[in-house]
């Protein structure tokens, strides 16, 4: 079984489309790279094929079962080149889901090289308009055709890339998030740091709470005593308090985002005191109210950062720098895109170009 | 959009296996039911055709964010009658799955209609050999090619079916348990109580690791305080104490099984005391070591009643009715089973013949 990339030309090529009005993860390029695993061969035959249909059986393990996690990065445009954000992060975090679902690692190494392989063929598709960006998918799945609740015997790691503009089309408006005290996110012994298919789905009953009662987002206490502060839907979460940041201490329950990693480290890097802390829901209310807390933001690949204006903590509405993108909101994002981007210098050593 | 179920013959039917040596949950029928979700149409286009590989989008909601629900129960050969074991129960319970994940529900009655059919079509496939039965599966997930984190727009709804032998292949040796008291399957106000794929892929390392340390199987303890016993792999959890029955009471993060439900229904009808209580692990291990407890076993649809002989609670082996089979774990089996395949009379009205 080979080890070495292949590359299947299409036939034809679909036509670009106009980024600026595209909606998020409907548009694919015209290439995916695909990775199958046998228990025989291991990961083998990695190759750069045609987008198509996944073609499986009705007894799919990752149907059934769940066994599937993913990443998500993105892809820039810097003149002639294409920039990745700390990739290798991603691979990395890809191979914890992968063991706590007892699925088997991939080989980061050459997982980082099929990435680059794939950006060169689909060079064309990074898009170059303010806040646009390719977004990169990176999934792996059980795909053995078998019922029993047992690890799969066989899998596919693929990587698929789609278009997206500035997540917000534009300026951001700050969010607003509604603390959910009911339903749970996540508990530790369980999955929550992974990023596992099931965690998703479970999410969306709580999310579609918050969008009835007028909130964009939820922001998760932890499970045990639904008194601390998690995480927020697809990103971490920040608050400046007394001039410091600070982000919730992770737990083993909430997801260890790249952005939320590099935020700290940018912060530290500027000269601000970064604070990972255990949060009680009522002493964020209080620090709110106080006005000790002067901005929050929420912090993901998506968005990059997003400014927290309204937080709904127990039936109370606290609004936050009235409602205004804040200062060190704005210069932490300023500073991470102008990295991401290339258009500033990058101490960190985290942008790979191509 | 066609509202009546529509047959497509297959052109070539496969040959039946030797039921006995089948493993299960690896061979499946020559047809299957399927049924499509839109926004515009509702669930329509019901079909039974020919069992065949299923088409999906590489970015196919179910597989990226997990909505996926499914269910299992089985149908038994009577003389000429196939007979299926309290089905509605199997799809009220779909039911709330599905809502718990923001999934579309589905019509009950259309779904018992269209198990009938199917098991009409497929009847040479229930097979007749002592604890021989066919595994139904019905399953419902996402399809839409969206890389959003929100309901899917688009469902299947479909059934397979798989004949499977005795799932001990003859006659159960008791099965051993390992306590888990660091991986959590489950926490209230998560997914714990609805049939989603998540949840077994969760499950996978903890049952990993009580295999490498001897065991069979894992019993969970709640999510909260770690503390109290909630229910094993797929089965839930029954005692012998004191010549009671009792069993975990349901609580929001534990399965209400439906071969729980008729144990207790059943139990409670041949004059046996059935308690439903919140039992602690301290307790059950000083039950165990008293000899209050006289009988362990779990119940589920896989294996009905499954005794227990030995139990690792804190790292102390227990010991279970010196790891035979109990003679109320025998009782309430023989009347199950008879009930289930026709050979005792059915005085709850559980199955329905075809
Ligand atoms: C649950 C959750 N939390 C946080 C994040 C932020 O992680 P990252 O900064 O790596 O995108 C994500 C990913 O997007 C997520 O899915
Ligand atoms: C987690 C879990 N618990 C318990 C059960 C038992 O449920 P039932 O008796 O309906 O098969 C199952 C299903 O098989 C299950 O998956």
């Amino acid at each position: 079984m080979g080890q070495t990339l292949q590359i299947e030309r299409a036939n034809h090529l679909k036509e670009k489309p106009d980024v600026s009005t595209v909606k998020f993860g409907t548009v694919f390029t015209d290439y995916m790279f695909t990775n199958r695993y046998t228990p025989e061969y291991g990961w083998s035959e990695p190759s750069i094929i045609p987008y198509q249909n996944l073609v499986l059986s009705p007894s799919c393990q990752a149907i059934h079962y769940g066994q599937s996690v993913f990443e998500g990065l993105k892809a820039y445009k810097s003149g002639e080149d294409v920039l990745l954000f700390r990739p290798d992060e991603n691979f990395k975090r890809m191979n914890q889901s992968l063991s706590r679902l007892s699925m088997p690692e991939i080989n980061e190494e050459n997982a980082l090289e099929a990435l680059y392989e794939l950006l060169k063929v689909e060079r064309d598709w990074v898009p170059d308009g303010p806040g646009q960006s390719l977004y990169v998918r990176p999934f792996v799945f059980a795909d053995e055709p078998f019922l029993g609740v047992r690890p799969s015997e066989t899998y596919q790691f693929n990587i698929i890339l789609s278009p997206v503009a500035s997540y917000y089309g534009g300026q951001a408006d700050p969010t607003s998030i509604y603390v959910e005290d009911d339903f749970v996110r996540s508990v530790r012994g369980g999955v929550g740091s992974a990023k596992v298919s099931g965690n998703y789905a479970a999410s969306l009953l709580a999310q579609k709470k918050a969008n009835e009662l007028g909130y964009e987002q939820v922001l998760w206490l932890d499970g045990v005593d639904q008194k601390y502060v998690e995480e927020v839907g697809s990103m971490n979460i920040f608050f400046v308090r007394d001039g410091e940041l600070v982000t919730p201490k992770l737990n083993g329950s909430i997801l260890p985002g790249i952005t939320r990693k590099s935020i700290i480290e940018l912060a530290k890097y500027k000269g601000y005191t970064v604070r990972e802390e255990k949060i009680h829901i009522d002493d964020l209310a209080n620090d709110l109210h106080s006005g000790r807390i002067t901005e929050v933001f929420g912090a993901g690949t998506a968005v990059v950062i997003s400014p927290v204006g309204k937080l709904n903590i127990h039936g109370v509405d606290h609004i936050v720098n009235e409602n205004q993108v804040g200062p060190i909101s704005q210069e932490l994002y300023d500073n991470l895109t102008d990295i991401q981007y290339g258009r500033a210098e990058d101490p960190f050593g985290w942008v790979v170009r191509i």
